[in-house]
């Protein structure tokens, strides 16, 4: 299990790493963008994959252990650049910008060709993933963080691949359970609903919150 | 929106096509981990992006206009190749392999770095997503296909990175609604458990059920 840890950065260098990681997940989104959608033939196909294979070499001369885990500082607040919905150096996650409005969460995100389930349609489970991150941080930024307990997700019409909205708010808390809301909007209206229970681990609980922040991360 | 599309193959194509897909999307896969986990310097990362930038300008000379779509034929049945959970073609998919035995499902996938989300876990997202798509193939392996209509996922405990087993089966149905339920376990046992309700879409009722697999494919 890779790890929640604290590290003191400085802005500068907060700054320099924010642009080194998203330069580079960006250019690795774009391969896969085109790795979905290529038509060339076996011939360029092999030339691309050298040079796949000289960047991931060249990527290996150092790398972490196991995944990248939860950076807590001073300077950058939390870092989750490993997450799977929104990890800035991640190529998988789409990746989904997050900004907060009070206590309500708004999610952007383009979803790309990489995303598909039925044809032309954005994949349902990448949807509810969405959602689960928005709900997780709207819980956590309320300041009730917890692991998802349960998800439920009501899929109300397609949602074409494109631009998405995940809106997400948190409903109501009950001792260590928080209950979070969500939707997912496109130019269509609302196409998704969801509501969540997100729980604090037996873990992190009798610390403070802002030590409980530390520990449990979004879901 | 792309295309659900009926084409004819021959075995012998399909064979050099999906060895094709495979190695282009698990090198591109490799460089996902590796950006995820890379330590090296500056150096390193811009000559490791020259290559990327290189292999993305190879790959872009002829692409799809948009998603790769669902397309079916008599050899390859249904191609879902760039389906984001099991699409082969597709590197934000780990892949999940699926196998069939009578009407249950299992899928069988290593989950690296890319798809964390708290310290050291799956993504609760991910197993949603994982499960979405399995539920899905479960009822329409059943011969009773459908959209997404609702998914509810219950969290029993951490799914530590790593190898995970998802199964899941068709329930019961009524009329047009196929009820499956699926789980996702680990060395640790059991970890997630989902129900689902997968709905055959109004446009795709009155076919018959061949047609209806052909344009509905999966959640």
């Amino acid at each position: 299990m890779s790890e929640y840890s604290i590290e003191e950065i400085t802005a500068d260098h907060l700054a320099h790493i924010t642009a080194v990681a998203q330069g580079l997940a960006g250019d690795v989104r774009a391969l896969v963008d085109a790795t979905v959608r290529t038509q060339v033939g076996d011939d360029d196909v092999a030339a691309a994959r050298e040079h796949i294979a000289a960047a991931t070499a060249l990527l290996r001369r150092e790398q972490l252990p196991g995944a990248f885990g939860i950076r807590f500082s001073a300077t950058a607040g939390k870092r989750n650049w490993g997450n799977a919905m929104v990890g800035l150096r991640n190529p998988v996650a789409p990746p989904m910008h997050m900004s907060y409005d009070g206590e309500k969460i708004t999610g952007t995100v383009d979803l790309g060709a990489a995303y598909e389930g039925p044809a032309g349609l954005v994949h349902g489970g990448i949807l509810a993933a969405l959602l689960d991150q928005a709900l997780g941080s709207a819980a956590e930024n309320a300041g009730v963080p917890g692991m998802t307990g349960t998800l439920n997700v009501r899929y109300r019409q397609a949602t074409v691949l494109g631009p998405v909205t995940v809106s997400a708010w948190l409903d109501r808390t009950e001792g260590i359970k928080s209950f979070a809301k969500g939707t997912v909007s496109t130019a269509d209206g609302v196409t998704v609903e969801a509501d969540g229970v997100f729980i604090l681990p037996r873990w992190a609980r009798g610390q403070s919150q802002e030590d409980a922040v530390r520990t449990v991360g979004e879901g």
